[in-house]
């Protein structure tokens, strides 16, 4: 009844089923095959455009049609980020298990912005990151049978965003959510390492307090934040009449995968008798998986007195993109700084105040039943295989390193603790871009590079990174790149 | 490899296969029969949760067993939103086509954080984009072919955010993004309609803007913004030394399904020749859909001087959530607030400014392939079958609207000019709200509600919202719902 007679309808249920069946083979397919694909794309700015139509179809079109446009017209434009030689960036594994969670997701429909418009949303999502707190050896102040909780967020970007929000208003007594921060009369600053994420400084921006009231705090020779200068930048800022109100410390930095010293910075947040505590985050996206294994546990240490702490199940876990798990250690605070109550939301159970309206701890209002597929990954592998894979990627990038250091044209930038290894060319920058750029002509194996130099060496090297940690990744593939890297 | 022996394996992809066809099957039976199923679920705060195990499993479940789990314990806790007898909120509308719009997406596992981490990606979106410019009878400044473009957000929340995160950058010639707003030395104030939805405000806070720069106008007896208090109060601030910086205007608020007047106040916006131009952003969450009809382009009207506009497809399109459309009149503001390039994110494309990075016109960096869902279902059902259930709906609506009207005991709030009518009982509020809970306890129908009085009445009455826009919903269903509010 959607479409005039003789023309295509939208599907039906036998139709959905029919290609249904057919796009999970067509994705089977797709990853037995990965590896005889190059990894990156092969495709020029405007080259996927120009084969576009110039306008939506009038009348729809066979859903096959869709699909060879997507193998002809698209797939050639696409990088492979579940491809085994995958070790650029960080990886962002999507497992079969997350696959078919986002898609029972997508088949429900269902909104969990609140409690009331699906429960099982809601309770599934603080039941679960509960979990994750028990298998990370988390703390206990993020228990949501504490006076914390965990929720899943899009990205980390989005936890950072919203854990400033809420130290903003800590600091300044919820003033600047009334009045803004013109009008709050506090100079508020944060601390980061200058190797922290770029999504620190945008939420910096986002939330008004500028880029200039983010200290970028230099790091030591293995990319963690020097407590002595952070040290002597909170005092000289409470000098000059700043009040610092945030730190971000990283726990596996982008480039270098450094770590930063928690319990010592949660001391210093701490120790101001004079004022309220500094809000401590932990930003541990890509390393916190790491920490299902008791023997990687570095990763949560000093973090008990964190007041917030976030990682992604979808670098690592491997739970696809997108899923933050973001753990608060006093869910108030969070729910004050972003709740809105507009009469048309109004319910019984939230009136109670006996239920989690997750709404109150993101950016947006709606939001789609993410828990499904952390769930699927946690009960489908169980935490030994989730282990498992950690560890075989940490021994990969170990392997890795020790070749690296017995090279006699490679050197190492900093040990790898996890399963980033950063190296050098002997011959400086140019050998090593020349290097990355001869990795990612291979097909087979695809590198991505940063910048970095210690505080005290006063120079940024070119940087070739190897990250080990895409689902796909075997002893083979890191032979493969070996061989291109081992050439002299 | 990933488990011990004897021990559950995660999925490969052989059972990917199987248990995805299962999954296919299982989400076309649940669409097949959600007709028979309650609307709302039935359960009570904690009742989930106590059915679910302690702590994740060390070892790996069979994928069965999580169905099982799924059906048995967390499915009585779904309020389903794809029911035909959803009449609450807005609808979430999620296709069989973008249900494998998103699976195709989850299975390709990409990221388009920049265009060169995926060209198909960036460039699927920018176009598919366009098309819709097209589509809505939106204007020209839109396009990514001017200097304008598209762009998807998660939700409407976000979509405001980044605007007015760029409006207040406009503002202040970038002052506070260096130095923040309490150091940019501006007053700046925003406003929007009273019954315009939370978001603004949550974004105004979270923008360090404040609560109280959010100027709430007053609404005529339709829902719309009052514009001569608008006009008032924009000048009354001016005199008071604030510098007016945004605008929102709702198309279609949530309550009642008013209208701003957006031609009007673009000229508001535009006529102070003293200072820049106010940003005017427009809020087409659910009615935007309705401009495919050549008809109903009054959602579409007095825009060719808005600087940002959106809607979001997974409301009425029906695209599944969360997919929100957002348009920009000059990309380069956007894009220079929101913008930190980090080294490790340098790529050649980049610096050569012919491509788009998405990850510059949004809040996260990371984001998934979410134009394919969008492109699936412009393809499959084309825009006569799009046009055609925007409608069935409205005119489902206005039958039910002159029923009302004909009844002696119901009252419309407002004359609905789309899909969505606004009731209350003659005899008061409590009479209206056990109207409402016959309707919810009913199952075959739910609704939600609001409070609305136009500004000169002084009162707020209980209003019972039917929103008619659920994929499944047929003329039927609103008579069943019809049956229950007939009832003298």
């Amino acid at each position: 009844m959607h479409a005039p007679d003789g023309a295509q309808r939208p599907l039906n249920a036998a139709s959905f089923r029919a290609h249904g069946y057919a796009l999970i083979d067509w994705i089977a397919d797709y990853r037995e095959t990965l590896s005889s694909r190059d990894v990156n794309h092969a495709t020029t700015p405007g080259a996927i455009r120009a084969q576009l139509s110039a306008c939506a179809p009038e009348t729809g079109e066979p859903f096959d049609a869709v699909m060879h446009d997507l193998d002809s017209i698209l797939m050639p434009g696409i990088t492979h980020w579940q491809h085994p030689g995958w070790f650029a960036y960080f990886p962002a594994n999507s497992s079969y298990e997350s696959i078919l969670g986002e898609l029972a997701s997508a088949g429900l429909g269902v909104q969990g912005m609140l409690w009331s418009t699906s429960p099982a949303c809601t309770e599934l999502e603080t039941h679960v990151l509960d979990w994750l707190v028990h298998a990370l050896g988390l703390p206990a102040q993020f228990l949501s049978t504490n006076t914390g909780g965990g929720v899943l967020q899009d990205t980390a970007s989005s936890a950072v965003l919203v854990a400033i929000v809420a130290a903003r208003e800590r600091a300044t007594n919820f003033v600047s959510d009334a009045k803004g921060l013109a009008g709050a009369n506090s100079a508020l600053v944060a601390y980061s390492s200058d190797q922290s994420h770029s999504s620190i400084e945008k939420a910096m921006r986002i939330a008004g307090l500028g880029k200039d009231a983010l200290r970028l705090i230099p790091c030591d020779a293995t990319g963690s934040m020097r407590m002595d200068l952070l040290r002597a930048r909170i005092a000289e800022d409470r000098a000059s009449g700043y009040t610092p109100f945030f730190v971000n410390a990283s726990i596996g930095t982008t480039g270098v995968n450094g770590f930063d010293d928690v319990g010592a910075i949660s001391r210093l947040c701490c120790v101001q008798s004079s004022a309220k505590p500094i809000w401590l985050h932990v930003d541990a996206a890509m390393s916190g998986t790491a920490a299902l294994c008791p023997e990687f546990r570095f990763v949560v240490e000093g973090t008990e007195r964190a007041d917030s702490w976030c990682f992604n199940p979808h670098k690592w876990m491997p739970v696809n993109f997108d899923c933050d798990a973001m753990f608060v250690a006093d869910r108030s605070e969070l729910v004050r700084a972003l709740s809105v109550l507009p009469e048309y939301l109004r319910n019984a159970a939230t009136d109670s105040g006996n239920v989690i309206d997750y709404r109150d701890w993101q950016i947006p209002l709606g939001r789609r039943f993410r828990a499904l597929k952390l769930w699927f990954v946690l009960r489908s592998w169980g935490l030994v295989a989730l282990r498992n894979l950690v560890r075989e990627h940490v021994a990969l990038a170990q392997d890795l390193a020790a070749r690296v250091q017995s090279s006699s044209h490679l050197q190492l930038v900093v040990q790898p603790r996890l399963n980033l290894v950063c190296i050098t060319h002997v011959e400086g920058d140019a050998a090593t871009q020349a290097l990355l750029e001869r990795v990612n002509a291979s097909g087979h194996s695809f590198v991505s590079h940063c910048r970095f130099g210690a505080a005290n060496e006063g120079v940024d090297r070119y940087v070739l990174r190897v990250s080990i940690g895409a689902l796909a990744t075997k002893r083979e593939h890191v032979e493969q790149l070996w061989n291109l890297l081992a050439i002299h």
